[in-house]
């Protein structure tokens, strides 16, 4: 068994509201960042596993992904590639 | 004035503790992925902005991190290239 580092990148799905990222984009405007078009606002979790191959770790944590760490109904979640811890 | 698109990785400060992190680590244990050994939870940002150029953009964003999107004192921020939107 080694230690792997992945990263997880969660994020509302395309096309569904977004309140988190409008209030986000509200209180930029209030603070004088009028550019600002769009702001998504998702969740970036870096997770560290023992596993006996990259390839095992990133089907755990695809499977942690489904099972706890997004919504399936209105989140996409996407892996980077395990990286030895 | 063009459109970028910026995305932004908001991490919880090394050291600090990361009760959000851990929490997610104690429901993965539970769940029966027993493998587990670390979780860190940091939020991922992606804003649309109009801007000069990239660096102006990059500019305009870090100073939105250092204002409104990260807390100074218990995060960081990373910040990724400009890419035309």
């Amino acid at each position: 068994m080694a230690r792997f580092r992945i990263a997880v990148h969660i994020t509302p799905r395309k096309g569904l509201l977004d309140p988190q990222g409008n209030a986000v984009k509200d209180a930029l405007h209030t603070l004088g960042f009028k550019a600002v078009r769009n702001v998504h606002v998702g969740r970036y979790i870096v997770l560290e596993t023992e596993a006996y191959d990259a390839i095992a770790a990133e089907e755990t944590v695809t499977d942690m992904c489904r099972k706890l760490l997004a919504n399936p109904v209105t989140e996409d979640f996407e892996i980077e590639s395990a990286v030895p811890a």
